[in-house]
Parts: structure tokens; sequence; C-alpha cells
């Protein structure tokens, strides 16, 4: 494919790169065993939630498929991998010629998670499936550790719109990706240009406290911004003083303004007083953004507010106190010899120190009571019992090397939305909790 | 420049896009009240660093450098911003031309820094300073609270190196700008390769369960290792049996095995354990690598313990706890009309919710008492007091639109160590407390 195809504003020659020096090492060991071409499943995992989260919420699926997709060893890499001698000749030769060819399966983009669900599952020779570890725990670590903080904040939202205005306090790429998870869990808009043009999601902006300080007065920033970009724009009214702000809003962009930011300040209070004074202005339909460090719980508590939407930065983007999953990558089961047909064996590391993993290569299903609430993860390695059968999990994302689960982000949050509402009611409680599901273990 | 000069494996064709859509709608909203060529001076600063933080870290001015040189609107952001009707034609030809000719100062990298502490100044007209702010905030904010946890784990492991192993924990590309701030804060290495590409720090790696597992034993997984990478190489012993695999490894690799990684378990007594066996088997030299969930408390607590080197990931890519910072982009200081003489005047919003800021262009000096250690961080907006003129802390970056303060990431992270030793000693305390220097204002 056309990499460009990936989008600008960043065009990625090559995703092989994010990838651990000892995945390297590890393929040109096993080339020189011989044991490179066993089949071999690996699956994405978490052993448990952030703690007293609920639920987990699978992000990034999508751009995975991007990085799968052009994970090549191109001329400068592997110029680079033999110079500082990563590799051997022939494991430059094995890299050279790489093209995923395997299967991928997973739950799909938005869908909730818990402890041992497997999110994710590789399926290839370990030649080929070793080296995306890295990079699919980057792009499933990060997107869902956003989306989670997303989904909360959403519930505690309710109908009220969310604004995604986190790019200055996160890296400038991951902050791109944290908006695409934040629409997944729930989020309207962006304030993120590079958001927009890379995901098609609607950028939105009100104005900075620099904009009035440019001008003589606030008089004449609020007179330029309404000049220049109508009367349904967003002032921002707390640069001085907000009452007097707010009056004098309304004075120049007319009842039509379209509405006013608070980003400091007792929000509560503030947007009870600018809302009843809005009103006495004839402004009704003026509506009221805060801003200003929210997470869930502000958000929350704003509830009885007469706010009409959000704009969430640092807590977003930073997974609101949890700002990665602990997602790993383990080979499951594996071969005793090369060749697509050859039998599995499960496999997993000892337990200790709680790193314990569960052998063989695994289905999930969500098993619902009587009315129709969810009720288990059941994760198992045998058969699928007969009732669950058309509750499995996991979808088809990677056939023998081409993708086949690519999808509209739209539907990812679609899905999370449906997801969510299939829970137990408690899932959606802000306070601590254990995961609203059990995992049970079928096998 | 070339903007394959930005590195691979991620050209990045353009960085005008990193940007809120606001800095974009504000510019129109200047350009047509007449106040875009303002002078304007614009500093980044935190009003307080992370709770129990001693110091902070500048981390990032390098990739601030690349980010200022490379922001560009091409013809495909012009289409993405008119087709979407974000700013007007008027703004669009400005944009079509955009370079930065103004300048830029600042705290060079690797520097430390406290409250209010003006770690850049951007000074231009205002319509090309304030497109600046959410770039330069993602990199300095994110740069710098990952070199500050690097810097506060390298104090914890002392004389030991730590490598950088964090890549599967964040955003692909952040865990690159991880790998160099971790760089610049005292770590040695890194596993993530696109970092040894991008930044030439040097990578390294071992081996995962994996490999261990893909084989089918133990035995042969050391032996295929040893084969195929030489007995130097670092050989995973917790796959089942510690005690069991460092007695193979030893027998299979021979006294001169490089070192063997511990990734479970109750690692201090583990250490000891290991130490003591190798001894025994004569493998006197073979080093012991420690990885599992590190931070720099967990760090210190094996500083008895024999190992030699730490490997450390999730905890150092989200900050340890802060995996922000909270600098903030304000203008501080405009003139009346355009022209680069015309008189300055300071501005800053009104104290309101802990959001007032110190207007004026200011320097920034750190006094030293009779035995040369620091006491205090001077900040000022009048002339320099003569005492300090020679301990200024913010040198030239930018002049005229012209990168003048490129530096090898070597003299960020030699500068880093000579400031933290610059310091009174309680900074390196990990225990929580107040910011090690006050900060004081003179006008």
């Amino acid at each position: 494919m056309n990499t460009a195809d990936l989008g600008l504003p960043v065009t990625v020659p090559s995703t092989a790169l994010f990838t651990d020096r000892y995945e390297l090492t590890m393929l040109q060991g096993a080339l020189r065993s011989g044991t490179a071409h066993r089949r071999s499943v690996f699956e994405v995992f978490t052993r448990r939630l952030p703690e007293g989260r609920r639920y987990g919420v699978v992000a990034g699926t999508g751009r995975v498929l991007d990085a799968v997709e052009n994970f090549r060893f191109d001329g400068a890499i592997l110029d680079f991998l033999a110079a500082g001698k990563v590799v051997d000749d022939a494991t430059l030769a094995f890299l050279a010629d790489y093209r995923f060819s395997g299967d991928i399966w997973g739950y799909p983009e938005g869908e909730v998670y818990f402890p041992g669900s497997p999110v994710l599952r590789v399926e290839g020779t370990f030649a080929e499936a070793v080296l995306l570890e890295t990079v699919i725990l980057s792009i499933l670590n990060h997107d869902s550790a956003v989306a989670a903080a997303a989904s909360r904040m959403s519930v505690a939202a309710g109908e009220r719109p969310l604004i995604e205005m986190g790019a200055r306090r996160t890296h400038e790429l991951a902050a791109v990706a944290a908006a695409r998870a934040a629409f997944v869990g729930g989020f309207s808009s962006t304030s993120d240009l590079a958001a927009g043009f890379r995901y098609s999601i609607p950028t939105v902006g009100t104005s900075a406290h620099a904009f009035t300080l440019l001008h003589d007065s606030e008089r004449d920033a609020f007179t330029a911004q309404v000049a220049s970009l109508g009367s349904n724009t967003t002032l921002l009214v707390d640069t001085y003083d907000v009452a007097e702000a707010v009056r004098m809003a309304v004075e120049i962009a007319g009842p039509d303004l379209g509405a006013v930011r608070i980003d400091s300040g007792d929000l509560l209070l503030l947007a009870h007083r600018v809302r009843r004074q809005l009103d006495e202005l004839g402004a009704k339909d003026t509506k009221i953004v805060v801003t200003s460090d929210l997470d869930e719980y502000a958000i929350a508590s704003l509830a009885a507010a007469p706010v009409d939407a959000y704009g969430v930065g640092t807590q977003l983007v930073t997974g609101s106190g949890h700002p990665t999953c602990s997602m790993v990558y383990k080979l499951v089961a594996r071969s005793d010899e090369a060749g697509p047909d050859a039998p599995l064996r499960p496999v997993a590391k000892k337990s200790m120190g709680g790193k314990a993993s569960l052998g063989g290569r695994k289905w999930a299903a969500r098993r619902v009571d009587a009315h129709g609430v969810a009720e288990a993860e059941v994760v198992g390695t045998g058969a699928v019992p007969e009732g669950l059968a058309d509750r499995q999990l996991l979808v088809e994302l990677v056939r023998g090397g081409t993708v086949v689960g690519r999808e509209p982000l739209a539907a990812a949050r679609e899905r999370h939305r449906t997801a969510l509402a299939g829970l137990p009611m408690s899932a959606t409680q802000l306070s601590r909790g254990e995961p609203v599901l059990p995992t049970e273990y079928a096998s």
C-alpha cells in the first residue's frame, strides 16, 4: 500500500522499528535453531484492570491493522540494523522479505474487556509473529488507556458533549491517537487539527486568554472575534471579571452569541451565575462551555449545573490516573514443527511473582442472564459450549496477511456504546470497585 | 531543510497541524482586527512541580527546534483547512507563507527548573508565535515528565546503568521521545530500535519468555541463543526454575556468560541467590539484570543487592506517577503596534482560581551560596542584578527564525548531571518534599 494512505501529517514509511531489539535477536536465535517457522499463537491480554476500574475499553485496533500492514524493513532500516550489528546476515535477509502472512483475531474496537480477555490473537510462524509484540502493545496499551478514561467521562457527562483538548499535555503524536481513542470512548470532538486531518474527527475551538491580552481591551478582543468569526463563536469570559465579560459579550455579539467558556474558578458557582446572567440578557440559547482540569469526578459534580459542554485535557490524555494498560503479548501455543497444519501445544511461563499465564489458544464469549444483561466473561481453550457459540467476542481482523477487519471509526464508537449498555448497571458507577464481570475459565 | 533529516522511521512532512484549532481562529481574528503583527512575547513555565517533586528537568528542547523549523502549511494541509472552513481565505494566504521568523530563548536541555522558571521564551509577532503553542507544550510537557522520572531513577541507581524498556507501555512514537528524554535524564541505553535509529542511543536487548517456550526445553532455548549470539548474551532465567536455569546457563555458555535477567519474583532475594550461585559456578563476571515494574523506589531498595543493571519500562514512560508536566504557554508582553522596535507592555490574566501569571519578559538566574551550591531560582523582568549576570539560565535557541541552539544529545545528558550536582544535597532525596530551591521574583 501507499504509506501516505496511512495519513498525513505524519507519514510512517515503516512501523518496523517500533520494536524492541530482543525481538530481532530472538528471531536470529530461532532461525539458527530451526524453530523460527514453528506455528505460534500469541495473545494480548491483561492480568488485571487498573485499580478500582470496572471495565476496560479496547481501542487502537484500527491502528494495529495499519501498523501490521506497514511493518516493512526497507533499505535505510536494514542498513541501520547491519551497521549496528543488531542481527546477522541471514536474519537481515529474512527481514528484507518480511510481510506478515498470518491471521489476527481480536475483540472489535470499542468492545469492553476484563482481566484475562484475549483482546488480540496473532497466529503465524514464530518469526513473523514475535516481531509484532512491541508495536501492537504500544498501540493497544496507550489507546485503550485513553478510551477507558473517555468512557468514564462520557458516562459522567450523560448527554452533554465532551471536547478533547489534551494535545498540549501529551506527546504530539500520542495526542492524535488520544483524540481518536477519546472519540471511540464517547467524546464528540477534538481541538487537535491533526486528529481532524487524520481521522476526520470534528474539530472545534474557542479562544485563549492571549487573544484578549493581545488587544487593548477585552471589548476590543470580543469585537474582533465576533467580527471575524460571527456571533456563533465561543467567547472566553474569565480573563478579567466574568460578570462584566458576559455582559459585554452579549452586548457585542447579541443574544445569538454561540457560547461562553469558563476556564478557571469555581465552575459550579460560575456556571449558575453565568446562566442566570445570560438568561436575563436574553441570550437564552447561548451555551456554557467549561474547561479547567476536568476529570470524570469533576464532570459528575457539574451534572446539576447549567453546563452545555465540557472540554477535557490532561486527565483524558493521561488516562485519568492510569496512563497505560498492563496488556502483555504472550506465546500461548506453538507447534513442534513448521507448517500450517502442525498441531498446537499450549505453553505458559511457570507461575512466579504473579506473572503466570494460561496456555492455549483461546476463545472468549460474554454470557448473559435471562434479561440479556452480561453476567460473565467466559474464556476457554477447548470447544465453545453451545449456549455461548453466538456470543463469541473475537472477530477476524487479518486473514493470511490481508486486513479484513477495517471499519469506520464511528462503528467502534457505536459499538462501545452498545457494549456498555449490555453490562450490569454498576459498570458505570465512577466509584472504585471490582471488575463488573467475573472472568470464568472453561477448558 | 529536508524533512527526512528529522529522522526516519517517521518523517514528519510538517508539524503545523499539531495545533489546537483555536490558534488558527485567533490568528484570523487578529489579522482582521489589525493586531496580528503586534510584537509579542510568550513564555513557557509551570506554576508548580508535580506533588512532592524537588526539581523538574527540561527535556525536548532539541525536538522543539525540529518542530519549529518544520512548521509549514503545505498544500494538503491548506486544503484540509479550507475544506473544513477552519479559517478564511486571508488567513489561509498568511499560513501558506508561514515561516517562524522570531527569536526563541530557553533553559538549555537537561537543565533543572522550578515553579515559575521561564523554561522557554518565544518572541515574534503575535501571528507567528501564537501558532506554536500546542506543539511546543506537547513536546516539553511529555519529554520533561519522562526526564524527571529518569533523573530520579538515575539517582537511585547510582553508578549502575539503566536500560529504557518502556516502548510497549506508551504510544509508539511517544516511546521514541521517551527513550530520548530518558537518555537526557541519565539512562544509558534503550530497547527501542526506533530510538537507536533516530537518536543514536545505544540499543540493547535480552530475551523473552516466548523464546524459551518456543523451544522444546529451556536447554534448547539457551543453547540456541548462545549458539547464535555468543556467550556474551543475556539469558532470561525465570521461565521455570531460576536456580536450575542459572546452573544450565553457565553450563551452556560457560563462565563467560554475559548476563542473566530476572523478570519476576522477589528481586532482592533472587539477586542475592543468583549472585552466590553464579560465583560458585565460577561465573564471577556474569552480570545480573533485573526488570519487572521497577520505579525509583524499587531501584533504591535494590541498592544493597548484587544487581548490575536495571531495565525500566512502565514507570519511566509514564513519568513515575506524573505522566505530564503542567507547563503553559502564556502571552506575557506585547507591543501596542507592529514593528520589531515597538515598546513592550507586560500583560497577564487577572488572578482567579490560581491561574494568575506574572506579566513581562523575564530573565532567570540561579543564585549560589558561598560554597557554590544553588540557593535560589531568581526570576525577574527588569535589569539583571550584577551578581547574577553571569548566572543566567536562558540561552539563545532561535535567532530571526534560524536555529542556533542545536547540540548533541550527549551535551544535554551531561548538562543534567552537572545541574543536579549544583543543587543542594536534599534535591536527590526520593521522598516527597518541596521544590529544593525557592523561586524569588525580582522586578
